[in-house]
């Protein structure tokens, strides 16, 4: 039993607080971490050598096999079909009917996929879904991006139809990719909520990971991968999660110079090109409103964010506007910041 | 400013975890105490003397002037209308008709509400609004019950129709009552979500609250009140929460021995009338799922709820199943229980 994010070297930190009048009334407790170029630890709040899963804050490795093996030259993936292979997307029609065009062009269908099913967030098609009363499908899934990749690099492979399987190829590579990339051999993996193996690494090893996204050139197979998926992300934003989402309007903020992903329970990752730097954070309690303060606050502290923008705003210290448009309470950031 | 929920006499405590696989992935961090009927703290985990906003978990001390008054008699409120006053409810038709039914007989209406609305929890009920493109009234705020409590009280003082301001008389018998039962002056007090005034008080003030109305006897209106909202509330715990959800199956798993209420940003109290006992819980993170998990398992040390009942399970430590039905994860109590 692995408990590496509350008995590491240092006690987790307030990422972030809630205030209602004058009450402190809630707090998000956790870890981050920034590493440079040269793969060191710059700043660290709480415990940089926490054990985490990074949940779908790794995607962009999971997506890496995918790139430097050729498969996606070979599909003809275009930069959106990477974006979405980077993505939690809301399940939007944007999303969906992009997912089924890419595995038509497989040859494949929503049965061919392994990640289940879920209502979508994206309000238009879960109202479409519940009134209709038609049931949504694998593609509706936040995960269906990286699957329809899971599936292309399966099929480039050779491989069989099981590509979630532990000892697949596809999780092969990807664990080869994880490894390498975070710099460490990994504890382990859980399952995760689309059921392909999520590896655990140390909350540093991802951050270093993020730095090499940010620090890569394209002298060989990997750097390319790299900066091809970097790319994409901020290239196709609204793909990469969704209207109102925070990695989409954060990257937007941001125009295009950071590369931003979440994860569940309250991970989030960021790629900062110009700075040759990478961030990981881990809120311990899971709360997305804490991860998606934090990385703001860490973004601005980096210089990389105005907090005056209208998403800093949003997703750092928003309002809790409670039934009657009365602002109730407020997120502000952790006393760790500025 | 009050940060009295982290920097009180002893550090939070791991009231629940979350496990992915070998990984602990989350944790809940917060205080918990127990009260007896004298008064005295006889378990405490964390910081019993941390100063909160028990939102929610307030209701039955806001319906104390309703019924202390002769309001609630006077206008022949059943059970069912103080298990609502009580409640934090889905907004089903099973609670929505009946406070449409309350206000009629007080000769009001939904526009008489100050609560707001909100889509309701109910998934019956919000499929209706959803796909018939009816807007949600008042009368589906998880809250009308209490609020229908405060303009029957209202009435009954001839005050006047903004009963949520601080200094209306309704209030103003909220705060007396509030602060007798807490034994404590409050220090202020936050807007609750339903726009109310939500009273702040101790972690210990609200347990011992908790415990006068476990151990509240008929000689006195008081004492009358009291015995009538736990006995409202453990008779009807449909109309408290809804179906599935933690309060209404935990009162039912119990059958009628202990009566118990969530807040808002991770909340929980109980009364235990047949040990004297009463019982608040914060969960520093405001996550339900950390407070829910934490309940259970002080009822289980306190020998009131049997661990092995499917709504100890569901609560305590339920699986967390992914979208091909895997269990995945699996909430388990902190390390402070058992």
């Amino acid at each position: 039993m692995t408990d590496g994010i509350v008995k590491g070297q240092a006690a987790p930190v307030e990422l972030a607080q809630v205030w209602r009048g004058e009450f402190l009334e809630s707090v998000h407790m956790g870890h981050a971490v920034v590493v440079d170029a040269s793969g060191e630890v710059v700043k660290a709040w709480g415990d940089a050598g926490a054990v985490v899963l990074p949940r779908s804050s790794s995607k962009m490795l999971q997506a890496l096999p995918l790139v430097e093996s050729g498969a996606a030259d070979a599909a003809g993936l275009s930069d959106e079909q990477l974006a979405l292979a980077c993505a939690s997307h809301n399940g939007a029609r944007a999303h969906v009917d992009r997912v089924e065009a890419w595995l038509a062009d497989l040859g494949l269908g929503d049965d061919d996929l392994r990640c289940g099913g879920h209502m979508p967030k994206d309000p238009d098609e879960a109202k479409r879904l519940t009134c209709s009363g038609d049931q949504f499908c694998q593609v509706h899934n936040n995960c269906s991006g990286k699957h329809a990749g899971f599936l292309t690099l399966s099929k480039h492979l050779g491989a069989g139809p099981e590509y979630v399987e532990i000892d697949h190829p596809v999780q092969k590579a990807v664990r080869a990719a994880f490894e390498e990339v975070t710099g460490e051999e990994s504890p382990g993996y859980g399952i995760d909520g689309c059921s392909a193996p999520n590896f655990a690494c140390s909350l540093t090893g991802m951050a270093r990971a993020m730095a090499r996204f940010a620090s890569a050139d394209e002298t060989d197979a990997r750097g390319r991968a790299m900066v091809r998926l970097r790319n994409a992300m901020v290239t196709h934003p609204l793909l990469v999660a969704g209207e109102g989402r925070a990695c989409t309007e954060l990257m937007r903020a941001m125009e295009g110079r950071v590369a931003l992903k979440t994860g569940a329970e309250a991970f989030f990752v960021a790629i900062l090109p110009e700075q040759g730097l990478g961030v990981a954070l881990k809120v311990l309690d899971g709360g997305t409103r804490g991860a998606e303060s934090a990385i703001c606050s860490i973004l601005v502290e980096l210089g990389a964010l105005d907090p005056e923008h209208p998403a800093a705003r949003q997703f750092q210290r928003p309002p809790l506007v409670n039934c009657r448009g009365i602002e109730a309470a407020r997120i502000a950031p952790g006393r760790v910041f500025g």
